[in-house]
């Protein structure tokens, strides 16, 4: 159960079978940077480039493919004054006749107050005066390596998960990856500092971060995808275009987690999920869209 | 500012220009009843017939197309004792290979018990002993006669309401309705127990209520969509196949309404909707689906 | 096997049970004129109004739900020396880039020239010198009224049919549609003098045209979608958003189709479609999109 | 002007940048083979393995990214007198309601008779007594090594080709890919005997093949995605789900084409469109369906 400080070099802009820049016990904590999604660090120096680059790979001894790698976001600390966004919101979720009066999408700067525990526009504009948002920290882009001999651009997601940018993966919460290689290769990075719901403006607050996590090793346990608990809820991301395909991965793995978990048959889970399912568009802004179907642990039937 | 106590006695399975039932004025009460989606009553009479049979439609003086009807929903009050859902789940939020494995859709019977607040199944399952959920009723389709003399399914919705299937249709819910014909038509129906998201069970808690709600006119407000308001949030909603067409005119809608109320441009609007905005997946199961754009009240900017 | 010459007077924007103006029988043979898409006949009078202004509704004796109205495409003559377009492309089928650069969608008009059989803009573009297409007419949007008292706009079609747009609905194809209610209330208009597949500009040629059809009865038939049969080849068309939806629909009826007529099993069924299967994308811009499923004859199974 | 041939000996699952097997000039032709999508050679024996093993890459001098390689397909033989195919339809193409009577996907043998240009059921069906197919041979995958690192499964497909499964791959066509790396590396394999429009299948007639091809830089061209001219036809061919993304793609490139080869600006290009183009559904199968926007040659304008 050690903790490891870990000071990146190198960022990747693929998940793939690139070499580890650290080996880790299952159990063990690691305390790390992420840059921004440009690429710049901390001091506002650009270490990596576009799109998303990785911290990682972290080999974690023993995983194997058909394990789970959980890892456990423990913290996640801003650890810059400033974030950028794009303004303007993604051409796809407004309707095409709007699109020729969409803003261009220029990189604006916001002030982050770690004191205050808020976020404000760098300018502010008058229609939004006195506005501003709270920190609620998440990771956009995290995962494990893919098997078959890919490697996916960080752009994107899968079954391993990658950029999925939901506002969900913040601290506190436990997510499980399916490992497709010899020690599942973990990379973390792009995190935001605040994220509506769809990334619909094709960012969110984009900044580099502290991070703190630690993983665990689940042998044999043959998930599909992404799966998350938090203290509050359980839930899993399906990760494709369009929506109702990544909604359909969700919904399937929730169906097999039900079984596995709390024995609850097909007749079971569908009166569950039926009356209790939340679901979360993570982003629809990406080339594989992000769905979540969540429950909310008092809708979940006694385990005793 | 009249309360009306209407009795139905015809049912409609299409939203079009039929006989009005009852002529109100704008501030106007009713308190009605509503059949299950299948036309039983409270007293499990079938009066009306699959699907979703509509009560009124209530003729609103002086409504005229280009203004919005706005209805808030006051109360809904279970009047039986029984509701049912289908068992199984919908084929399009799975896995294709998953649907063999899929339980037969059955008619499966619900205790509803007013005292507790909770509703449980009337035959339990051992996979889901002591199980029950909440009561939280919604109305599952209304809205008002679509203009130029189309006549359509209380099965699907548009731009004029219709079979929508939103858990956020509740109590102290307001909901403004596009005028497409003189004195809006306005009708009701549908009124579930309790549902999950997505209503990917194809039903929510289906059941006869008491209904009362208020009905306001506002004058040209010339509205696209169904646009929302509760204590804490206001929201719009679009429908549509696929998800993704669907959430575009919910976020357009939204666009519009935060530069009429609040004076946000689109790159105000896009700051906003970027960091606060949350999609709810009203319903992935009619011939159109719902989702749901929406702002809990405290991201929006101050308006003194 | 009377041929009825009818002049139409009335015209809807509807397809619904509206009151028939012509009683004909099985085997009967109508000559009549339709109006363009914006309701201007063949002397350039406005007579009805946009959308798709229909001529009908004939009423087939005999006719019940359950049967299948089939429609044999005689003649279609353009009865006009002009017809018009919009320019640019809709909006959804190009790159969301692309959208801002797109011109306006004014009206155009092109020369029909019944003599030379071609049709060439009355403006030609520079870019565009001496460049004409061949007068290939198709009737854009026809059906039968849809059940459940529904009325449906013309612009959008369905299982009864209606503005389904596909270049193959032309003279020497009959097409099958699913009857709904008592006589069948068969419609037409909205003719092409030419277009390409996906109606991607939102348009064809649009013109006035005189038509010549036949009906026949086909008792029992309980076909789920229109079903069409030229020489050359049979099809289905499956109407719905999105694409893969409408795809669907019409793969799901040819398989039926196939058992029927071929006594072709699931697996006989899947060998031949998978190789001998064409897709045609009717429109891609209507509410509902159409594509059709369509085999060429020699593919076809020996029947002796 | 050399022509090589390659005897391949590794296979690649995934189009990357991998150690190239040959080294070519452009304008040289190289005569080599593919194995069958599950890695079988001519002789029945299993060299490479399961998706699509390809063989090549081959590095062509010069060619640098920005540059376009044309591959034009010479010849395609079949060099074995089996193929395969799996019985059932995708269950993505049929009706949900459907899914639960599709047959097993089972492998089935097909007899490809090169003397009579026929391909039959080694073991017919009654329903489809002497009943075959003709030899009509494709290419399913091929292409290029994608940019940024990444190494695309051949099971899908991209702006860099991929496993497009477009039955107008064949003999005679030649296919333009962008490059994105030096020397452009190109793949190719999973050779068809036959397939209908969309794979709809999951397969068409797989097995192994002699092909012979040349390639040909284009300098500077910078196309979006691929392009291909037949002696009938251009068309250009888009790669995504769901069907109408790929649609988007394919006709945003044939805009830039039209305007690159003919001066259409974007209102001669889409009365052009409107009128004549025709849309090829390549596959509705793949992670990444494939859409083809096409022009038959006659409709284009005179480039005198």
């Amino acid at each position: 159960m050690t903790t490891h400080h870990f000071a990146p070099n190198t960022f990747f802009n693929t998940l793939g079978a690139h070499a580890p820049v650290l080996s880790v016990e299952s159990g063990d904590t690691v305390i790390t940077e992420t840059l921004d999604a440009h690429g710049f660090d901390r001091d506002g120096v650009q270490r990596g480039r576009d799109p998303n680059p990785m911290t990682g790979p972290f080999f974690v001894k023993g995983a194997e493919p058909g394990d789970a790698l959980a890892v456990k976001i423990v913290r996640i600390e801003m650890n810059r004054a400033t974030g950028w966004t794009r303004q303007g919101l993604a051409w796809n979720v407004v309707e095409p006749a709007q699109i020729p009066l969409m803003p261009a999408r220029e990189k604006i700067v916001w002030d982050i107050e770690r004191n205050s525990g808020r976020i404000s526009l760098q300018e502010p504009l008058a229609a939004l005066r006195n506005w501003s948002i709270p920190i609620e920290p998440m990771i956009g882009c995290f995962g494990v390596a893919p098997g078959d001999g890919e490697a996916i651009s960080t752009a994107t997601s899968g079954r391993f998960g990658g950029n999925m940018d939901y506002r969900g993966f913040k601290p506190g919460c436990e997510v499980q990856f399916p490992v497709s290689v010899p020690g599942a290769l973990f990379f973390l990075g792009d995190v935001h500092g605040c994220q509506g719901d769809g990334e619909i403006a094709g960012t969110g607050i984009e900044t580099s971060a502290e991070v703190e996590f630690s993983v665990r090793m689940i042998k044999g346990a043959n998930i599909g995808w992404p799966r998350g608990e938090t203290e509050t809820d359980i839930f899993c991301a399906g990760n494709a275009r369009p929506l109702e395909q990544a909604l359909q991965h969700a919904t399937a793995e929730m169906l097999v987690w039900l079984e596995q978990r709390y024995g609850l048959d097909r007749i079971a889970a569908s009166h569950l999920l039926g009356m209790a399912v939340r679901y979360d568009i993570a982003n629809v802004f990406n080339p594989a869209f992000s769905v979540v179907c969540r429950i909310e642990k008092p809708w979940l039937p006694n385990s005793n």
